[in-house]
């Protein structure tokens, strides 16, 4: 059951320069030492763990927000699916805008519940 | 790696008055509909998924967040493992706490944060 992806499109176009990957280029690996989460402002990411697809993420959508929650290394590969331009949003503004912008917090468990109810359907 | 569950005792003793489960007593079930979170106020909640054991809640750990997130029906089975009391947090309450108190958030993307960590270990 695909439904609609959430939209973080507020944040796609928000100040920062996009940064750039072209299809098939990694974005970050597995293990990783993380400071920011992503919002693709276009094209497509795939999150990956070993040989399996855990995820597309769709334009507009949030990914790598796992890193900033809980100050951990990255859970999953990112590698881009297509040429993408990817928005990165640090530590400081994440805890920014859980602070002022509750629709945001929102958003992002969203995000995490459909993952986790996807591994929970896997398993 | 076992790491110090999230504590939410702030909303353990928060007014509403505790509900009891016995041990070995269904608190919901996998597919049901569902408007309220829990926190333990004591004793502690096995989380699982058909036989397979998904996660204890210690006291002061909170679950069935998800279905305030996603408005889903309940995505696994909460069993007391001792006998239990809960301090239940409805959709309107969880909406205030998140649009008024940042840490709660994020204190609850990090239990989601910890249960996707986990998920993917077993995948």
């Amino acid at each position: 059951m695909a439904s609609a992806p959430i939209d973080f499109r507020i944040l796609a176009g928000a100040g920062a320069p996009a940064r750039e990957f072209k299809a098939g280029e990694i974005i970050f690996k597995l293990g990783d030492a993380a400071q920011e989460l992503f919002i693709v402002q276009s094209g497509e990411v795939e999150i990956r763990l070993g040989n399996r697809h855990l995820e597309t993420v769709p334009q507009y959508g949030i990914f790598g927000e796992m890193a900033l929650i809980d100050a951990a290394p990255r859970s999953a590969t990112a590698v881009a699916m297509t040429d993408v331009k990817l928005v990165a949003v640090g530590e400081k503004q994440f805890l920014f805008l859980i602070g002022n912008t509750p629709h945001f917090a929102l958003n992002v468990m969203r995000a995490m519940a459909r993952r986790l109810r996807a591994a929970n359907t896997i398993l």
